[in-house]
This record gives structure tokens, sequence and C-alpha cells, in this order.
């Protein structure tokens, strides 16, 4: 029964029935992590042969005479670029190919419009007092981190199932020209699984910012990752751009963190001419070339864009059994007592779930005791601060599936002490 | 006969003789380059096993479980850590291993210092008005390009036999605190191969800066990088900064860039437990972690640190004939006339020559002109100024001996022809 209907005397039963069930699972010392969408080892043999596509013996030289082992060629790899520019729909010629990380591409190019302006006649972003930036929450804690590293004031924006508030943007970019740029996920978001409505990416191509170097932080980090048979389908902001004449609003960013290994893929960015250059102008004094043969062997592996799109299968074959281990469980568990809601992603990597306000704090320290740990409560929110203190993030990549299924039982136990805590004022 | 000896009658001789000779050098429709610091193919095939040591039957997992194929690990793994902390002769704790570039960790370096302030009560860099950055001349274009990306004054300080003019710089830190920092390569300097002394190491870790965030960029790029039988020796900075007190003041760079592959090496930097702390506060924001899979490579390809001194044998017997090409050409085409003075290196990856005054960028024009391609002049000083008109670097890994020797004689040719020009005022 829904605890919202029952009595003092059931809730206290249920109390001490679930305070039982908590303390065999605390009896088990259970070690078991559902906090970083970290890939599980199973998806990582999946990319094994990455490490046996480049030997002593590969022919490391390009058409034009360049030598991959060598220095050289800041933008990455030619193939490579078209690669990236398959999946992130764009023509190659606007892709870099960096390192491993996206997010330290992202990193960079924030830092890039710290220092110089990337539109002319605009100041760069630290001479920029108030400075401020858009954050649909709950969102990507990293993502936050970096505007917070920059002491940027950070403004929430709701989502919703059709991505954020988009009536809040439009109105807050129109007059506030501190508002700097905005960072989305736009297709299976961290950590809600949403992808964004075409209607939400034509107003995003359409928005008129009162700051003309405003940007949109499009991280397309899990464009390919489906986990079901109904994948959603996000619309192309730089064609939509292309019509509104806005081609330098968003810069895109992906990598194979999550296709072949986090530790030692290839990440990308994609952006206007315009955009490209102001970037490609610090990259010039910040490194002379990137790690080409990590690129070359990720051509070497995948052949081309389908070879990709036939590798992420593989992996939906693995993360789908431990999507539906999590939303069976909750179904099960918190369904009957009608507490939490949560969102059922066609793909990414994450489950969100809010649980009843005022306790997602307490869900997170009751499952650490018990020997699970979760995602920090209010990491979702800029500085890790969610005023309703109910969003959680469930990472159910890492763990086999037989830990995953004792994780979310112990999860459940605890959402469900927390609210009976909280409604029995314990 | 020296040409400062010569009648204006002998000199037109020459003139024409030399005149002459270049035209045929230029009918040969040569491709040759000296530009930069790159290895040479064949030394690239010196580390062609490095894409032997890993494939996928690879064990992965360190003793304490960490999959190195997954995230995490932001320090790198510690047995790169030590390898790279007996080549830099620090503790491993003090080092941090990066992407495939040593540049880069200089830039981020500078990056870090340049928002948030590496000493406490200090104000970031980019707050402070008039900063400044001392620059050994001649040296390292890339560095200098970093400090002026930041737009720092970038003030010049001649390097003689032994190091960079410690007389100048004690007086210049001493006064200014705008004055934030020097890039040095210790050893084997970038362009000269000069190694600093030990008085004169003593004397930097001597240094009583009256800017308390003063730091010493020493990019120990060629810390094992030996051309002839005579090596160099270097004292350990953070050993002489223990004794002084002054640990804080060295950050210390290098990379297997020239090692293994340039494209796809291992860099790593080291620092005081102080300054490591403020770096890896920004790193932690900027990446989650570097590439640990190529980490692995290089530790399982040179066994250990012995290992990779063993492999710099290889590199040195095909670089010394390069070296010797380049000394005896100069030696034989340019004493007799009296033009020019250049470093003799015991390693490193250049030859440094400072032809007549002023003709240093016709002597880079013509070359070019006859299809020999070197570094421009005027690059190694900051902002490309070289006020006398007269270094110029020389590169002589990358091209084979036969065309070293072709690209050597040209370049005697057009030494000799601008000083000519020059005397006769052509």
């Amino acid at each position: 029964m829904s605890y919202i209907n029952c009595s003092a005397q059931e809730l206290e039963q249920a109390y001490a029935e679930l305070k039982n069930q908590y303390e065999d699972e605390k009896g088990k010392g259970l070690n078991l992590n559902m906090a970083r969408g970290k890939p599980g080892s199973e998806q990582l043999d999946l990319s094994n042969s990455l490490l046996d596509v480049l030997n002593s013996q590969s022919h490391c030289i390009d058409s034009n005479g360049q030598d991959f082992r060598n220095y050289g060629v800041l933008e990455g790899i030619e193939e490579c670029r078209r690669l990236f520019g398959d999946l992130l729909q764009v023509d190659y010629h606007n892709v870099m190919v960096g390192g491993n990380s996206s997010l330290n591409m992202m990193f960079d190019t924030i830092s890039c419009m710290m220092v110089k302006p990337i539109e002319e006649g605009c100041e760069p972003w630290y001479k920029v007092k108030n400075r401020k930036f858009l954050c649909p929450v709950p969102g990507y804690d990293r993502h936050f981190g970096i505007t917070q590293y920059y002491n940027f004031e950070m403004i929430p924006v709701p989502m919703s199932s059709t991505g954020p508030d988009m009536d809040m943007i439009e109105e807050l970019v129109a007059y506030d020209d501190t508002i700097k740029g905005i960072w989305c996920v736009p297709k299976y978001s961290n950590p809600q699984g949403i992808t964004y409505s075409d209607e939400t990416v034509r107003r995003f191509a359409a928005l008129k910012p009162a700051a003309k170097d405003f940007r949109i932080m499009w991280d397309n980090a899990y464009c390919i990752h489906d986990v079901t048979d109904t994948p959603d389908t996000l619309l192309n902001i730089v064609e939509e751009c292309k019509k509104t004449g806005n081609e330098d609003l968003p810069i895109l960013f992906c990598s194979t963190s999550k296709i072949t290994f986090p530790g030692a893929g290839v990440a990308a960015l994609a952006a206007s001419e315009k955009n490209m250059k102001v970037i490609l102008e610090r990259y010039k004094y910040q490194i002379i070339s990137y790690d080409k043969m990590n690129m070359l062997r990720h051509i070497k592996f995948f052949g081309n864009y389908e070879g990709m799109l036939e590798h992420m299968k593989k992996h939906k074959a693995i993360l789908k059994p431990k999507f539906d281990i999590v939303l069976d469980t909750l179904e099960k568990e918190l369904v009957p007592v009608g507490v939490g809601n949560w969102t059922k992603p066609n793909g990414g990597y994450f489950v969100s779930i809010d649980v009843m306000n005022g306790t997602a704090k307490r869900v997170v320290q009751l499952c650490k005791e018990a020997g699970v740990v979760l995602t920090n409560a209010g990491a979702t929110y800029p500085l890790g601060k969610d005023p309703k203190d109910s969003n959680i993030r469930i990472a159910p990549t890492f763990p086999s599936n037989e830990e995953l299924q004792t994780a979310m039982n112990v999860f459940c136990v605890c959402v469900k002490l927390a609210a009976l805590e909280k409604l029995l004022s314990k």
C-alpha cells in the first residue's frame, strides 16, 4: 500500500520491517559501486582487438607521406575526422580530433573563450564580471565543474521530457549579455536519458542571445548509445542552425570513451569555420599534435561509421539487461509504496530517480553504510546543491548483473527507509 | 681566405663563384627540410615494437584491480610515474604522467597559474598587469609562444656556454614582482645544446624572487638525449632546491616524444607537493584520466629506466653521424672564410649557428628558394625578433644522411652568399 495512505501504525510496522531488512543487507559486507558511468569489463572486452590492429609491421604513413608516428597534423588525421564527421553528422572539415577526452576538449574550449574572444568585438570571458552559464538540471556534474572552476554563476534550468525549459532559456538569453553559454547533453541526457525534441532543437537553433559570444556546448556523448530497440532520434542542430543563420552558436563534442576504451579512446569537437579558427589558434600554441596512432587504431578497428554502429549493438546487448534490472526493481519495490519517480531511457548511461523530497542525501548515506556507493546526492546540480534534495543518479553499467541486482535491492530498501524516517520524523 | 681580409675585388670574385654555385643548387629542384626537431624514420623504427607489447590477450589490470582500459588514475599509473621519476631524478610521488605532449602540460601549467594562484596570497597572473616572463635566448619558439598567447612581456636573457646570464636573472627577479617565471631547457638546450653548469643550477636554486609565485619552467626535454661519447651531466635542481628551501621554485617537464614516437609518446611533469596540489586541482576539472594504455605500452616496452637508457644508445648511433655531417660541413665551408659561429653540442636535437649579423633572414630565404627549408630566422627569439638577425637553428635529425649533406652544402653556400651580399652592399 502506498505510504501516503498508511496509518501511523502501518508506517511504524513497515519501518520496523525495513530496518531489519536493511541491517541484514548491511551485515553482508557488500562493496558495490553505481557511482560513475563506467563501462563494465565485459563492455571493455568488446574492444580488445583495438590492441591488435596496429603492430610493428603496420604501415603508418598516409598518402601525403605523413608518418603518423611523428609530429604533425594538429586537426587529427583525415580518416578519423571523417569518422567523427559521420558520428556528429557534420562536414569533416569542421571536425578536430583530439586526445582521449572530450571533457578535456570542452575544458579547453571554455578556457579558450575565457582568454580570447570567440566573437570579434566581444570581451574575453575572464573580463566579464558576473559571467553566467545556463545549466539544465539535473545534469552532468563534470560540465558544471568546468564553469565552477572559472567562477561562472550557474543558473539551473529545469529539464522536462522534451529537454530544458526553452521558454526560460529564450527569456534569459534575450536580455542578459553576461549569460555566455549553456551545457547540453542533447541525446540520452546525463542523468535522465532524455532526448531533446525536434522543437527544442529548433528553438535552440533560433535563439537570439543578447551576448554575441553565447555558445551552446552540445555534448553529444551518447549519440549512438542505445539500450532499447526503440531508440530516440535527435534533430541535427548544425543543419537547423544553417537555416537560422546561427552557424556559430553550437560547439559539438563526442568521444569513443564509451564506444571503445574510456581510458584510451579518441575525442573530437566540431564547430563552424569561425569558431574553429579561434579554437585552433589556441591549440596551435598548446600542442603540436595529438596521438595519431590511436586515431589510426580506431579507424582500423571500425573500418567506417557503419562498423561503429555494428559495434554499438554489442554494447546494447550487454546494457539492456542492466537497465532492465534497474527499472524492474524500481517498479517492483517502489511503485507499490508510491515513492519515487524515474525515467525510462532508450539509451545513455544512467537512470535518474527523484526520491521523496529531502531524502536523497540520506538515501546515499544509507546505501554507503550498506556497502553500495552511489553518485553523491546533489551532484546533478551546480555546486552540488539540489534544492529539493531528491535527485539520485544510478549508473548501472559497471557492476555485474548479479551485483547490480543486489545493489538495486539495497537501494530500494534505503529509498523506502529514508522515506519512512521522514514521514515518521525519526 | 677570411672575407674580412679580402679586397673588394676578391670579394666580388668569390661572390660571382658562389652565385654560380647557388644557381646550380637551385636548379636541382631540391625539397629538403631542416626546420623542426623531428626524429627521422630510422629513429621511429627503433620503437616499432612498442606496437607489439599490448594485444587483445594482454592483462591490463593492476594489483589494485584498476583496469587500465577504463576511467581513473588521474596522476597516471604508478609504474609509469616511477619511470618518469627515474628520468627526472625525483620521487615518483611528485610526478604526474599526462597525455602525449609535454608542451601541452606546460601550456596547462601556465594556463593554471593564469587563473588560480599557485601561491597563497598571490593574484592569478591574469590579474597582473604588465606580467613578464624571462626567456633565455636563443631559445625554444614554442615556449615563447605560450607566454605570447597569454600576453606576457618577454624579457630576453642572453645564453652563455654555462646557461642563461644568472647575474641578469638574479637582478631582475629580486626587484620586479611582475616577473613570474622563466623558460629553461637545462640540458642540451634548444637550440644551442648547452647544458647548464653546476653553478648555474645552484644559482637557480638559490634565487630569491620578489614574486612569491615566480616559477622556473624546467623543460628537461633532452635529459638522456646524448649524441656523443662525452655526454654532459646536469645537476639535480630539485635536490639543490631542497638545500635552499626553494622546493616550490621549479616545475619539471619531459616526455618520450624523442624517445619513442613524437605523435604517440607519453609526457610527464614533476613538482613540489604544494605545486602539485594546485596543478592537480585544475586537472581534476579538466579530465578524468589520460591514456593509461599508452603508459602501460611504454612500461612494457622499456621494462625500466635502464631499458630506456639502452634504447637511447640506438638513437645516438643514428644521430651522431648526422651531427657530424652538420659540424664537419660548417667547419670545412665556413671556417676558411671566417663567417659564422656555432655550438658543438654533446646532445639534444639542434645545432645553433650565428651567421653574419643582419643576414639570418636572407640566408633562410636563399635556402628556401633553393629548396631547403630551415626554421624561420628569429624563431629562437620572443615574438620572432632576433635583434641581430644572426641566429639560425639547424635541425639535422629528419633528413637522411645524404639529404642532410646536400642541405648543409646548400646552407653553407647561402651563408657565404648572404655575407658577401652584405659586405658588397648588393
